[in-house]
């Protein structure tokens, strides 16, 4: 139950086989930071290339392939008070013959947006482009763009992209107090995260979130022998399953699978009942449609999973 | 503002060009009945062969293409206490190597679940298949799964499907309440409805909602020269846009660019500003992931549709 | 086994239950014409609306629902020497972040090929745009863009789109010598064609073939209580199966699935045989990839057919 | 131009930045062999784990990212006689009804069609299952199921699939005789390759070829600061473009974007003039729909890409 603060030294941008950076037991917590996806720190400054650098890996004593690696997320805060964001909608997310209505920046420049973002206050405030938006200011919601372990066969998958190692996902659900299950796939685990975002929208449609830098706290466990087959997660009042692939439809079939292998092998429906069941109630949320694999969030209330006791 | 008590005599499996049943005016409101989704009325009898049968149309006075249909939902409410379910999910809705996993019934057989609604109490309880489901019982939340206006080029539109005309779109946010926004295609628009589910999941992933018999009350109006392209809502709260198409990304697209439209043109949101905002507010709900097109819903909080004026 | 000659008087921009406008029996054979995409006859007149405009119905004596229509396509005559064609990608072929570099036309023209076709050399040249291009020709290979029956439940389906009953389904395999057949949803077939293409690459990725009126001829034939889900087809050597539906992997499904269940049910294959055998030897044809509902073709050889009696 | 004869000693189911297994000038000849896709030589002996294990590294001295390697592939001749293929459609290229009807094996077996090859006579001959099948005997067309070059940022991408990079495309036009072009994207390239088939129909629909060992042989050159964006490939009358992605409608973009930037960059046609052209006479092949992303390939006979000039 130790809790130990971490200041990486170096980021990755792809998950994968790497020197575990710090070696923790179930049960414990870690206080850590993270740049944001350009790699910038704290003091905004530069300090890793540019593609959602993660902190970690994280080698967790005791997890093998086939169990199932627990991480609670504590805390995530902004530790600075610039953001930024895409302006434009990406053009995947639009009809196609409407992309060339997008407002495109001029050839060779990219447009930000600049935010800041209180975290005390839990506000962001559009400070940049200038325009009549100058006052724009939404409420935060800090939550955990891109968090995975190892995937299998020694693979090292790009932190641009998700699959069942978790990765990129996006889902702006990953906030602070929900707890997520990973598929162990590599002695250890190895977790990685980061690219955090104060604030974003369903289906990360302008490519970003309010990007930030920040300082994140977690505590692993290790379920032995419980296999999964793709990130899942749990909230005070929910339970919901996420699927990582193009396009969304296959995305929502991963999800939905595993939600109803999840409520036949741990909560004891039986098919019909649990497919009857699932039918009725579930809830869908879109993580990501703009990286090059989409995410798909089957969400159900936990009051429902007891439903056939009462 | 006539209220018109209309008992149907005719209902079509196809929405288009047909005779008109009513005609109506705008500021008049209708209360009518529908059959479910079998062709069967109040008393559980069949009196119309199957496939989402539709009750009107309704012809508009005024409407004509290029212009907007208005129709609020008043009322939806069950005129029996005899619901039907699916009890599987839909074949498309899980990773292909599952499918052989779902609980098929017998080749030639067909096992619905059998649902006791009572309106009254809002509730509806499984009563068959027997199982130790015997006493799953939930909450329900009335919703239309078709309606729509005919579409363009004297196309008549199977109600298995839907388009830019609305149809089957199963989105279980069509309740009553919500306001929800046509084009008009053709003279007095022609107005169809029927299937409401006295509950649904999101994306009808069983293949069916809680099918039930109502009376439903709705009121129209019509807005000249209003061109929209896809169906729109408004609750108290929100916004949203549908777009119906198959794969689900394309009906994300549709609803999105339809949004970002809207947005511009009624709103009065620049580009840059718009695509900002969407970015970091808009949610995502699925409509069916069952049909032969699929239904995804973009929307936004009223609350931030002003924001630049803050 | 008469011989019609038949002068369209009317045509129609969707494909359903209208009159018939001319009745046929088995073996008979229809010589008529069609105009072009835009509507245009063969003075280049313009004599209905645009939209693909088809010749028919030709109601065929003795076809019921659950029988098959076969079309044997015995020619198509370019019958004017204009043709037209896009001069730009579709801009859902093409990746979304390329589509604004695509040759867009000023707002609110629209730019067309004018191409000089000559049925009886055989070649159709470009002769606008003018540009280093002006001297491009080509081979013809006339082809049927849309052409099928009406479809169940008394739909009437644009002729944008396609589905199991035929329609626009730009495959550059329908030419002359080709047998079609599709399945009867209604009384009669009720066969409708036109759309013809002097040429067109694979998929109609520029949203055109070289569009031109056409001389068709084709012969009819019943085959009762044949009952097929897709529309298929027969050359010399070959046989395949299509299937219209968006994304392409649908598209692809429903034509691999037509393709097994015709070598299980009239081949004599067991599904192991015809399974394996498929895996080694299919080929796969895009017809467009551009309407409303892609369209895919699964296609082998006849000469493996009976492979299993060498 | 010296001829390497390389004996592999180790091979990796992930194409990344493995060290160097030979080293290798432009210009240079490797003659070497690949096991099947389960890890099997040339005497059916498993020396490696399964999944499409690769020979190589190669590093191609001068190569550098930017670049582009050109791999000529000189012969492909399977090095036993047994080879081995699936007996039944992949699930997800069949209508999800329809997956319940495929001949699936005994739960928890596999079963494997067993084939004679016999590389001289270029014949394969089903030897199992035993059936009416027994006699079933093909053409060989031995081909490179997986191959291509280390990809960006440090990834080691699973031989199961395949991206920018190439890996498992199995598209049956990579045969002998064609000359493949890959983006280089590391220092020396790192080419590997594997995963032989002595024959394959489209999309790969059973799940395999007909794997097999074999002896390849192939020749590297390296065309400094060609930058392209996918692999390309060039018969003696063809060229062509690969798009790798989910869905099939994705991986088309990416090939015909390809494919327009070619005409465009280096056979001198202007936008409109490419477009125009390839709109009436591309053609596409689909390369596998089974593996974790789908190949579609976009073909043009090199006839036409001089036609402007004539």
């Amino acid at each position: 139950m130790t809790v130990h603060h971490f200041a990486p030294k170096h980021y990755y941008t792809a998950i994968g086989l790497y020197d575990p950076a710090l070696t923790i037991d179930p049960g414990d917590t870690v206080i850590t930071t993270t740049v944001d996806a350009h790699g910038r720190d704290a003091s905004a400054q530069q300090i890793t290339p540019s593609g959602n650098p993660m902190t970690g890996p994280f080698y967790v004593r005791g997890a093998e392939p086939g169990d199932t690696l627990v991480v609670r997320i504590d805390a995530i805060t902004p530790n600075r008070s610039y953001g930024w964001s895409g302006t434009m909608l990406a053009a995947n997310v639009v009809d196609p013959s409407y992309v060339p209505k997008l407002p495109w920046p001029e050839p060779g420049t990219r447009r930000l947006g600049d935010w800041h973002v209180d975290a005390v206050a839990g506000t962001a405030t559009l400070t940049a482009p200038e325009s009549a938006l100058g006052r724009l200011a939404l409420p935060i919601r800090p939550m955990i763009g891109c968090f995975g372990v190892a995937a299998a066969e020694g693979q090292a998958i790009s932190t641009a992209t998700s699959a069942e190692h978790g990765g990129n996902m996006d889902y702006r659900g990953f906030v602070a107090g929900v707890t997520v299950y990973f598929p162990v796939f590599a002695p250890g685990a190895l977790f990685f995260l980061g690219d955090g975002h104060a604030l974003q929208g369903a289906g990360e449609i302008a490519g970003t979130g309010i990007e930030i830098s920040c300082t994140m706290q977690f505590t692993v466990d290790v379920q032995k022998g419980r296999r999964i087959g793709w990130p899942r997660g749990e909230t005070a009042d929910t339970i919901f399953t996420v699927g990582n692939a193009r396009p969304l439809d296959q995305a929502l079939q991963h999800a939905t699978t595993e939600m109803v292998r999840w409520l036949q092998t741990e909560y004891g429906w039986d098919p019909i009942g649990a497919q009857t069941l699932m039918g009725q109630v579930v809830e869908y949320e879109v993580g990501n449609v703009f990286d090059p694999a989409f995410t798909m969030v089957c969400k159900m209330e936990k009051r429902w999973l007891g439903s056939r006791e009462q």
